[in-house]
């Protein structure tokens, strides 16, 4: 696949800075916690609303919503030429348990920031569809980038709908719980097709790193994003009484999870470039008089090189440890020739840039197997992201939607020309 | 205070084993679970089950029944000399989320066969005093033997009352409502005080430890239990995205957890006979593709000896976490002339004893603020506890039983003589 040739090129016109601003901020108030951060979970009541608030936006300018049996949503303007494959922008609207206000709603506000400018200038050529991916962060309902996966045909969908949160509630039931309260608040919300034909996607996020903010670098033109792999580890002991059973006959699964833990710090740590965390743990049964029988842990591993990876994955799987794969994502390389129309952007608009992996991944790395796919980075301060101090600031939002508009602009055509 | 002398010494009557094992088999089925553990958490709908079968077990045999604030059970059978102080015998009810059939539950069922035995014999002289301990766990609500602690007026009243559980229960509103079914189930319960003036306290209960299976011998007669000091400590870091922050410059709280368990393990392993125990690990903010931002774990350190404990104290108290003390109980030696009583019920059934300390802390241990009190220990099998597979053989559960019932009829005298 090869991205589309420009339709115009025509530079496009700049964005709305109250307007968008003004629209993260609403959206930030949807889901926000008392620490100031955003707690806006894949399918609560909290991300259907963002959802409505996104849907009647984008149907004021003429758009229709579509809903995908994975739960992501599609806000479709129309092109003046209706047999063109859609272009396709959005991002996420779902966040961590305690997340910040621009990791992925970011690149939904700006998408649709596209789609109000296309209106100004009279419209698109190209349809262009913007998504708010469903899911993406995976903490509710494992793994990460669910919605986005099923629709590009990596995840089976049933997998996917019997998928259940820590309440025991499956994502097939979840979903139906939005989608009737979308209907209930007067929305139409047409059903549509897993995958489809697009001329390109593009997606714009913070970086959720350090590196643009440390460089002083507008815009990052991501290159690849690094492969993923992503593992549950169970380590099992025997239960006792914390004061009745001598050190030496203990069977403590927490002694023991940690030895793991110590000799995966030891593998993992000598693999160049690696990135790998341990980001959940629980014990059983968890009570402070009682010797473990069980730890449970999670493995978060990463590396733009397949290899590395892979000898990444060795090191986990010969832990002493009953090893259960979750994910696993090769790395993903962007199309070169959106690259070059997300640089040309940067270009137009005097923003330096520079070209940079993902640590992260993201929707765009799923939709990689169904069209041409890219992704534009903004800094965020200190690189800080997942948490309530996650901010992006106000330059670097409003540069990230005029590179994403010039995009837009370039491949979806403001005029037939 | 010293325990009272006999009054009479004639030896008690063998317990009725099919009464005793009939109503473990009875109780063991109010909080069972599917793994065949026990989950009857303090003042839940389970062990108020549980009590409201005890509180009708011991009204047939005449007994009445109080509550004090604290939420702890007594049920008293009168004496022909009420003016005597009572005779307390008893141990709880309550167990861990996923425990065993024995813990707590045989010292209560015990206790009552000791009145169903005074009862046949004609009454007691003194008045004896069967108590259900509320919350000797501590898992729902902390910390543990809490009703005992109240009683004994180790721990104030108002500060237990107000200790939520981790649905945000607190414990006036869990008494409140068991209380309420109590009462619903038509049976009476008068309110009494805290406190009060005993004669003795004696609990039966199941080592919970290796050492009488290990050595065959029937008996623990209970010298001391060992001091307990928990703690909570809680180690800060900085979130960030697991794929995006590179290795170098990440603040981990779990890395930082890790190694202060390891220095602690380092520290309180050089005290030799120190028992030590990381029983609970909570991980923030919890996802699998973030780096954690704090990580609270509890530790659990016991040892006869207070100068021992007081330099475990002293580790943790040096380790680089927020550290807050939760409980600290010195060691606790028990009452000589009781030791000396229920060895005299050992010898005149011919059972085989040892002196032993108590390596777990039981309510005993905060009745002995009290009164004299001292403990009776049987093996249960492979010294396990806290867990589904915790199991004391019949043959020890009925010794248990005589040796209490032969301490009982010792000090509360079954016939005025």
């Amino acid at each position: 696949m090869s991205a589309p040739a420009p339709l115009t090129a025509l530079a496009a016109p700049r964005a709305d800075r109250a307007r968008v601003l003004g629209r993260m901020e609403a959206l930030s108030r949807v889901g926000r916690l008392a620490n100031g951060g955003l707690c806006r979970l894949a399918l609560s009541d909290e991300e259907t609303e963002a959802r409505r608030m996104l849907i009647g936006w984008a149907q004021a300018l003429g758009c229709t919503a579509t809903l995908d049996p994975a739960g992501n949503l599609f806000l479709r303007m129309e092109g003046r030429r209706p047999d063109l494959a859609p272009l396709l922008v959005g991002s996420h609207l779902d966040s961590q348990p305690v997340g910040g206000h621009f990791d992925g709603v970011l690149g939904v506000v700006a998408g649709l920031e596209c789609l109000e400018l296309l209106v100004e200038a009279g419209g698109p050529e190209r349809p262009v569809e913007l998504v708010s991916w469903c899911n993406e962060e995976g903490v509710r309902f494992a793994p990460t980038t669910m919605g986005s996966a099923v629709h590009a045909g990596a995840l089976p969908l049933a997998r996917a709908l019997a998928t259940r949160d820590a309440e025991g509630t499956s994502l097939a039931a979840a979903l139906e719980r939005s989608a009737a309260r979308l209907r209930a608040a007067g929305l139409t919300l047409t059903p549509r097709g897993l995958g489809g034909s697009y001329s390109a996607f593009v997606e714009l996020h913070i970086e959720q790193g350090p590196v643009l903010e440390r460089e002083g670098i507008a815009i990052g033109v991501v290159s690849d994003v690094q492969g993923l792999a992503q593992f549950r580890l169970s380590v099992a002991g025997t239960a006792g009484h914390a004061g009745a059973v001598p050190m030496a006959g203990r069977e403590d699964a927490l002694t023991r999870a940690r030895a793991v833990m110590d000799r995966l710090d030891a593998c993992l740590g000598a693999l160049p470039g690696l990135r790998h965390t341990i980001g959940r743990i629980e014990v059983s049964p968890g009570a402070i008089n009682t010797i473990p029988a069980r730890v449970d842990f999670t493995l978060d591993a990463r590396h733009p090189d397949p290899e590395v990876l892979a000898r990444a994955i060795a090191c986990v799987t010969a832990a002493e440890a009953e090893v259960t794969p979750l994910i696993h994502q090769a790395p993903v390389p962007f199309s070169p020739a959106l690259r070059g129309s997300i640089a040309a952007a940067c270009d137009a608009l005097g923003l330096s840039r520079r070209e940079m992996i993902s640590g992260a991944t993201h929707d765009a790395a799923q939709a990689a197997a169904l069209c041409p796919a890219g992704m534009i980075f903004v800094p965020c301060s200190g690189g800080i992201s997942h948490n309530e101090n996650e901010h992006c600031p106000p330059e670097a939002v409003m540069n990230g939607t005029d590179v994403l508009a010039g995009t837009v602009f370039a491949l979806a055509g403001k005029d037939p020309a």
